[in-house]
C-alpha cells in the first residue's frame, strides 16, 4: 500500500543535504516538526517548522533529555493508519498521523575517539531519536524512517515516482537500515560498558563492523565476501590491483609477525597464512635476502611484509621475484617509483597503522562463536628456562627466542628452524609432531646445504610428546631446542639432550595457532 | 553516592520470582507503577500498584503500542536527582521521582523459533520497554535498572546491605547488563530483517550469540576463552571430561566433514583440526578401521566422528586407542557402557544436531572481521569434468570425487591420496603444493607399502600452478587425479596426463580453506 507523507519529524545529527531534502519536503507539501539544533537549522535554511514541544504542548525539559518522549509523538508514529480503534483514538486525543521520520545519532564511535571524560560520553546516548526510529521501523507498514542523510536521494525519488507516496517495499528497506542503525548504535555503547569494566566475556557476546570493502569473493570464487572493521581502518593500500580475500588474511597474517619483531630490521615472507620464512638483520637487505631465501619455491606468488621503511634497494630485490603484496613501513619515493612498474603488485603502508582496539580473537563454526584473548603475550627472558647441562651463549638464546616467537604463528603442529635469526626451515600445518620436523628439517637440507655446519636452533609451539622428535632434530644437525615444557615426559627429554649434547630451553607457555 | 529506592516502575515478561521481588520492595517500602500483564499479575499477587495510565494520567492506547512512552515516566526517569534546574521544572510539571525500572523482554529469538508469521513477529516488537531501560541505563548515576529475573537477589541483597538504597557501583552494574540487553534485543530484530531481504552482507555488520561455556582456557592456557551460540546448541555430551577451546574447534570441523559424507557410512578421523584419515564404507567398522590406519600415529589423541549409531563393536575397536573425544550419531546402551569405561573420554551425540542457521564463516584480524559465505557448495557430477583420454569407470570417479570431498576440509594447500573410498594419505597446511604431495605420498608409503598395485587416485584443493606436481603424484603410483581447473598450464598439465596414462578430472570450483 502506498502512503501519502502529509507530516514528518526531524531530528539530525549529520545536517549535510537538510537544505535539498526540505526542498523536496515542501514541493510534497509536507508539514515539518522539529526540535533544538535541528529546528533553528531548519528555520535558518528558511523553512516552516513547528517546534516539538508547541507540538505537543509539553516544554522541553531535562537539558533536551525529555521533548520527543511523548505519546502524541509516538501514537503518531505507532499508530496503524487503517486500524479503525486506533483512528477513534487518535481523534479523540486530538493526535495527528506522524508519516514521516528523519533522525540519525551522533555516531557513538566517533564520541568514544574524541573523549575519554565518561560523563560527556554518556551525555551523549541518545535516548529520544533511537525510540522515534525503533516505532516508525515497527511500523512500516504505514510509517517511513530514513536515518542516515545518503538515503535523502531515494527518498526523493521515491516521492517523486509516487506523488509523495511511498512503497511497502521501500518502507521496509528503511526500516531494515533503521534497525541496522539502532543495532550497531547500542553494540557500541554496549560495547563501552563492558570494555570499563573488562567484561570480555558477558553472558551475550556481541561483534561489529562497519564495511570497509565489498571482495570480489572469498576464500573461493563461488562464496561472497566482505572486510568489516570495528575502527577506523588504519591500513593504506598505495597501488596495485584490489585486496582479495586471501590478501586480506595474509596481509594480517604478516603485519601481525612482523609486528613482534625488533623495530626496523624484520621482514617476513608469507604465503596460505603460513610464514614461509623471517628474518631480522640491521643489513635490512640481508634481512629480505634471508627471509626468501628460506624457501624462495614458495616465496614465488607470495606477500612481503617488513618493518622497516623500503628503499630503493629493497625494492629492487623485491622486484626480481613475482609477489602479491608488499608491506613496508612507509616507502621511499624511489621505492615507490621502482614497485610500481609492476601495476598489479599491492602496496601497502602500514605507517598509520593503529594498536588494536580489540584483543579478542573470533572464529565461527556454523551457529556457533569460538572467542577467546589474542595470544599476544610478550614474551621476554623471564618465560624461558635453561634445562640441558650445556648452556647457551647469548647469540643462540637469542637465536633461540626468535625461532620460538616465529613458530607461535606458524600453523600448529610447528616447528622451526633457524640459524643467525633467520629460519632456515618451517614445518607447518601438520597432525603428527614428528611430520612437522620432518618437513622442517627437509626444507632445511633443500635450500641451505652448504652451511649446516653453524649453531642451528629449532623451536617447537608445544612440547614433544615423545623424545622421538627431539632425536630426529638432533640427528639432522640441530644444536638447540626451545620448546613448552609439560609432557609428562619432559624428564626424559632433559635427558636426552644432555646425553646427545644438545642445549635445551622450556617455555613456560604453549602457543598453538590452528 | 547512595539513591534511596522510593519508586519503581515494573514490566516483565518473564514473570519469575515476581512475588518474591514485589515482597522486597514491599519491606522497603517502594511505591510500584505498571501495565498491562504485568500489573494484572502484581494486583493477582495481592500488592498495591499503581497502573501507568492512571500516574500519567494519559490512556493506554493503540493497543497498548502507547502507554509508557509519557513525558512524566520519562522525566521520572531521566532526572539528574541532584541537578536544580531539573528539580525546579519536575516540581512545575508535578513530575516524581522513578528510581528502579524492572523491565524485561519477550526474547526475540524466541518468537523467531515459534512462529513464521511476519506480522506477528512485528507486533512483538518492543518499543516502550527498551526506552525505559536506556533511560535508566543511561542515568545509572541515579536509577536502578534490573533487566532479569536472575539479578532479582543481588537486587535484594543491595537493598538490605543499603537499607533499602542502591550504590552507584551497583547502578553501574545493572547499567552495563542492561545495555548489553538492548543491543542483544536490537541485533536479533536487525538480523531478522537483513534475513528476510537476504543481505548477508549489509554496510554494518553486527554478530551476536549467547554463553553455552565458558572455557578453562582458550587454543593455549594463557588465553581466556568463551564458546557462544546464535541459536540453540544443540550438540549434547554424554560423558567424560568438560570441553576445551581445541576440543570445540576440532569438533566442529569433524562434524562439518562427516555431514558432507555419504549418510550412515562415513568416519573421520581429525586432531589440530585436519582430518588424518577420512573412510566410507558400508561396513562401518571397516570404515572406522580404514579411518584410523591412513594414518595410526596422527590418530592418537585425536577425535574421531562417525556419521552413524555406534553399536559394541565400533566401541570395542575405538577403546582400542587413546582418544580425546568419540562423536556419534546416536550410542546403543551396549557402546555407551564400553565406552564410558574410559572417564575423561568426551562422547558426544549428534542425533538432535539442528541445522545451522547462519551460513556466514567469520573469522577477526585484530579490529578487522573477515567474513565471508561459507564453502558448503554441495558438489555432483555437474561439478566435474573428464578430460584425460582414459576415462573413469564409476568406481574410480567415486573415489577421485570422495578424495576431493575430504580435500576441501584439509587446510590449504591440500593433496588427498585415496583408494577405495579411504584416504591413504593426506598432505596439509603448506605454503607449497609440491611439499603437500611430498607429504602426502610419504604417508601413502609410510602406512600402506603393501597394497599400492591398485587405483590410487589424488586429489589437489586448487590448481596445480606447474606441471611437476601432478609428475611427482603419478611417479609416486597415482592412477587418477582430481583438482580444479584454471591454471595457465592446465593445457600442458593434460598433455601431460596423457602421456603418463593418468586419469585426469577438472572441478568447476575451487576449494581452498586456511
Amino acid at each position: 500500500m502506498k502512503i501519502k507523507i502529509k507530516t514528518a519529524l526531524i531530528s539530525v545529527y549529520d545536517k549535510n543535504n537538510l537544505s535539498e531534502i526540505l526542498s523536496t519536503l515542501k514541493k510534497h507539501q509536507v508539514k515539518i516538526i522539529s526540535s533544538g539544533g535541528t529546528y533553528k537549522k531548519i528555520i535558518d535554511l528558511g523553512f516552516n517548522c513547528k517546534e516539538v514541544s508547541e507540538y505537543t504542548g509539553s516544554p522541553e525539559i531535562l537539558d533536551g533529555r525529555v521533548k520527543t518522549l511523548h505519546p502524541k509523538i509516538h501514537a503518531g508514529i505507532l499508530n496503524k493508519n487503517k486500524d479503525k480503534i486506533h483512528k477513534k483514538q487518535m481523534i479523540k486525543l486530538g493526535y495527528e498521523n506522524i508519516d514521516l521520520i528523519i533522525v540519525n545519532f551522533y555516531p557513538f564511535q566517533d564520541i568514544l575517539n574524541s573523549t575519554k571524560a565518561h560523563d560527556k560520553i554518556i551525555e551523549n546516548i541518545d535516548i529520544g531519536g533511537p525510540t522515534m526510529v525503533r516505532a516508525a521501523a515497527k511500523n512500516f507498514e504505514y510509517k517511513t524512517v530514513i536515518t542516515s542523510a545518503k538515503q535523502y536521494n531515494s527518498l526523493k525519488d521515491e516521492l517523486k515516482l509516487n506523488n509523495g507516496k511511498t512503497s511497502k517495499q521501500f518502507r521496509q528497506k528503511m526500516s531494515k537500515d533503521a534497525f541496522l542503525e539502532t543495532a550497531y548504535y547500542e553494540a557500541v555503547i554496549s560495547n563501552y560498558f563492558n570494555k570499563l569494566s573488562n567484561d570480555k566475556f558477558p553472558s551475550k557476546k556481541i561483534i561489529f563492523g562497519e564495511k570497509i570493502n565489498k571482495l570480489r569473493y572469498g576464500e573461493n570464487p563461488h562464496q561472497e565476501a566482505s572486510v568489516y572493521s570495528q575502527n577506523t581502518f588504519s591500513i593504506k593500500q598505495l597501488s596495485g590491483k584490489k585486496l582479495s580475500y586471501n590478501n586480506y588474511n595474509d596481509m594480517f597474517s604478516a603485519i601481525n609477525i612482523t609486528k613482534v619483531l625488533p623495530k626496523n630490521l624484520g621482514c617476513v615472507v608469507l604465503k596460505h597464512s603460513n610464514p614461509c620464512g623471517v628474518s631480522i638483520n640491521k643489513n635490512r637487505l640481508g634481512s629480505l635476502k634471508s627471509a626468501i631465501n628460506c624457501d624462495p619455491i614458495s616465496a614465488f606468488g607470495g606477500i612481503i611484509s617488513c618493518n622497516f621503511k623500503i628503499d630503493r634497494y629493497i625494492a629492487k630485490e623485491l622486484n626480481k621475484i613475482f609477489l602479491e603484496i608488499v608491506i613496508g613501513k612507509g616507502f621511499t619515493n624511489d621505492a615507490l617509483k621502482i614497485l610500481k612498474k609492476k601495476k598489479n603488485l599491492r602496496l601497502i603502508d602500514t605507517n598509520t597503522l593503529k594498536k588494536s582496539d580489540t584483543n579478542l580473537s573470533v572464529i565461527s563454526r556454523s551457529d556457533n562463536l569460538l572467542i577467546q584473548e589474542s595470544d599476544d603475550i610478550i614474551l621476554d627472558k623471564k618465560n624461558f628456562k635453561v634445562v640441558s647441562k650445556i648452556k647457551p651463549n647469548k647469540n643462540v638464546l637469542n637465536n633461540l627466542i626468535f625461532a620460538f616467537n616465529v613458530c607461535r604463528f606458524v600453523k600448529s603442529n610447528a616447528i622451526v628452524i633457524s640459524k643467525n635469526l633467520s629460519t632456515i626451515g618451517i614445518g607447518s600445518g601438520q597432525t603428527s609432531r614428528l611430520d612437522s620436523c620432518d618437513i622442517a628439517i627437509n626444507k632445511m637440507r633443500k635450500f641451505k646445504l652448504n652451511d649446516l655446519n653453524d649453531n642451528i636452533c629449532a623451536a617447537s609451539d608445544a612440547f614433544f610428546p615423545f623424545t622421538d622428535g627431539v632425536e630426529k632434530l638432533a640427528v639432522a644437525g640441530i644444536k638447540a631446542i626451545i620448546q613448552p615444557s609439560g609432557s609428562i615426559r619432559d624428564k626424559e627429554i632433559i635427558k636426552l639432550a644432555n646425553k646427545l649434547g644438545l642445549i635445551l630451553v622450556f617455555s613456560k607457555t604453549r602457543h598453538f595457532n590452528h
